[in-house]
């Protein structure tokens, strides 16, 4: 508990010092470390704090509001990109999260839970990975039907928007269709959330800490995208690997390192579980949202993303499903799963 | 049966009136409309008209015959186009049929039957489904590979028709060989078509139906052709979406309807069975037979199509593989199909 | 034996005759077809050596070192093609000879397979070919991430060796990690290879005739990579046609039509295991080594291969994921893959 104090204050300083340098008009490549590592903190007391606060309710109803809080960081950080008009930072932090998320942390998981089973697999219930490979391909597939047809310059290509918005709208109904389902299934099994990853903190301090969280997660967004042009500059890195690598990292997946923590001690469902909700949450609810979002806005955000993501994400998709569908994975698979990252990487380090 | 004179009769009074309405000239939107209803219900009354003669022989046998004689309409429409030079709309014509049944009807199949059964999962056996997803899924590689070739404007794809023609052969050998031994395990199985869908007629009426449907048929879809160029044009929808949903429907999907009733009923094989065996045959029979055939034509039937619907193949079958080849298909399952046919349309629209 | 003696004998002749032909400058279409052939009967010849000298060590050691041995003459073909400055071969020849195993090979092998099997489906173990599956999806996806990114021109596509040499390396980590858990696996259930598929020669004659089957693949294959380009102008076959199909199947595909003899025997998880090793050997090993071998060269191999070979490899991987990944393969799905290298080979025709 001690321990969980002490990182929860370092975060708030690193907050408030995040928001000091910004003021301060501090060079900008130590806000965007400073910022960057306080979003990373943010989204880490998040987790714990609402996992503290569904310990009332139940493991289903901890999950929805775990994965919905826990992309609070991201859906901050793309709602001020889209306002400051970073049409591209905005979607690479979207495509970056679904990456980190399913190929970097899942394969983490994987690779870590097969090395501490008993005989090098990983084992868990089919039933999740199917669904959330079901979602993923059709969150996928109408972003790469859209990319065929800005590929080919289609007249269709001209009303990117309007098939985006139509898409978007299919996906959140076909995602709550699955969520409602899923929640009733869960509900009725009270398929164990045996103990927390963390422990439980006291209800109302867990929500006071859910609402400065939230708060923090603002406005260290707001500061973060802020820094994010001149500190891209000043280090000479590309905008895209910025975007793909960094930003999604800060932003969304050290949330998920739990699930890594959990695949090491054996908790192989719960840690499968976490990950692919938060894939799919990104996939078919947090970019679906964003698009209708977007409309508010002067620039809008699409599902029309360059050849080499539409091709990495529909890889993404079938390697997730080939890998997990079985209810089984090896640790040469979860290996697997980091390398297909790490190509990603390198190639859009060149960009 | 009273229900089903009465529907027959109203049938062959629209095939009629389209007779009358394209000799004199009408509007060709009108002629469109009547002509199109005209076509969906010959090939529903192909299809009662089948199952009662198909009583006499046995569940494969029926099977094999319904989905020859179903696809009669769809033929004839490909047909008079290819022989009207309408190329585009032949082309059209059959992807349009492959979309809307292995997505639209499919799903809809699969979001009524797992609605229907008692724990949301509408279960069927596996061995079809794979079997389907195994030829699907060879059709499609032929045209993605020719639309890889076609796209990268190899010396490779001016030879299209040649191409074409090899990929057809193989595609139908690969066809007779799955037929031959489905059939033969089907007969040693007697696996029941326990009532037909619709109740039986008697047999030399359904023969008569049988022979006046496919006449009717035949002159329907040439009227229906004739009205296309005319009646898109006064519309002013695009020829793509003409062609991939509304004659789609008209000529093929119509009589698919039946495994959405089927489902409802929970009979989940057989609904199953109607919806792949159909699309198969599309993909793997007629597609390839009218290939060979329009070698007749001036104008020459090819694999090649457009990238954004060789993807949009691609992934169907990737899709329609992953939903149904474990056997088990939920509500979202389902509807997740739709929601892929209903984005396809929209970019068809916009076309 | 003594039939082994003759082949054996004749497969010698034939390497001496390439050499005489080679050094007496004849036609080099002659030289083409012998060296051709005395490059299968090496790999042949290495086939059946290291399979007696296996016998000592058990079948896991036997498998690892029969394939990679087996891989030589494709080993030296690709470096002679190198050095020769022929890119366009060396490519080629490692795209054919997984073409020519994963499709037309294993093809064959399951449509025999399946006709030997009392009810017309071939049955084997799942595990090994769902572990290839995946690892052949890693390569190809890495394969088609560059070729996604060579497509759209973008400044990645710059850095095309550079990303190649990361993916080697990456692809490389993941198959050692997956052959140690193999192998580790393999030795203590010491699955048997009961017989070998040739019988066993004595000790000391097999390491001789490893020995000088090395020796000869190395010589044969510059003659044979020597004799290419003169004999393809004289054919006047496309040079793609000559790299894919002939090179390949006379480099390396011969070696594996025991694969097809162990099918007849109704040896089905030793016939899945030699092609789906080779396979996996090629794509994740030998490709990988010579993209680190070439750094020496002048010319450097990639991972970046023509829109139609990405489309082929990855529709490739997939088939034979859908056909092999649930242990069960019927007669039309092995005529599937043939059909679907035959198309291949048709497009590379045209080219």
């Amino acid at each position: 508990m001690t321990r969980t104090a002490i990182v929860t204050a370092a975060i708030f300083a690193l907050v408030v010092a995040g928001g000091i340098l910004h003021f301060a008009d501090a060079n900008a490549v130590v806000i965007f470390v400073v910022t960057g590592a306080a979003l990373g903190g943010v989204a880490w007391t998040i987790g714990i704090a609402t996992e503290s606060v569904g310990a009332r309710y139940g493991p289903a109803v901890t999950g929805a509001l775990q994965s919905t809080l826990g992309n609070l960081p991201e859906l901050f950080i793309v709602l001020f990109a889209l306002a400051a008009g970073e049409l591209v930072v905005a979607q690479f932090a979207i495509l970056g999260s679904l990456f980190a998320n399913a190929l970097l942390v899942l394969g983490l998981a994987v690779a870590v839970g097969a090395l501490r089973s008993g005989d090098g697999i990983m084992r868990f219930a089919p039933r999740l990975p199917n669904d959330t490979a079901t979602l993923l391909l059709l969150a996928v597939f109408i972003i790469a039907l859209l990319g065929a047809s800005d590929l080919a310059g289609d007249a269709a290509s001209d009303n990117q928007v309007a098939i985006s918005v139509v898409g978007a709208v299919l996906l959140l109904a076909v995602y709550c269709a699955w969520l409602f389902a899923y929640l009733r299934a869960e509900v009725r099994g009270e398929r164990a959330l045996e103990e927390p990853a963390h422990g439980v903190l006291p209800f109302s301090f867990s929500l006071g800490l859910l609402a400065g969280s939230g708060i923090s997660a603002a406005f260290v967004s707001e500061w973060f995208v802020d820094a994010i042009d001149p500190a891209v500059e000043e280090l000479g890195i590309s905008k895209a690997f910025t975007g793909l690598v960094i930003v999604a990292i800060a932003g969304n997946a050290v949330e998920n390192v739990v699930a890594v923590q959990l695949a090491a001690k054996q908790k192989y469902d719960l840690a499968v579980s976490v990950v692919k909700n938060s894939v799919v949450q990104i996939a078919c609810f947090l970019w679906p949202v964003l698009i209708l979002a977007s409309l508010l806005f002067t620039q809008q955000l699409t599902f029309v993303v360059a050849p080499v993501f539409v091709g990495g994400l529909v890889l993404m998709a079938l390697a997730v499903w080939q890998i997990t569908g079985d209810g089984e994975a090896a640790f040469f698979e979860g290996a697997a799963l980091v390398a297909l990252y790490l190509v990603l990487g390198t190639i859009v380090w060149f960009e």
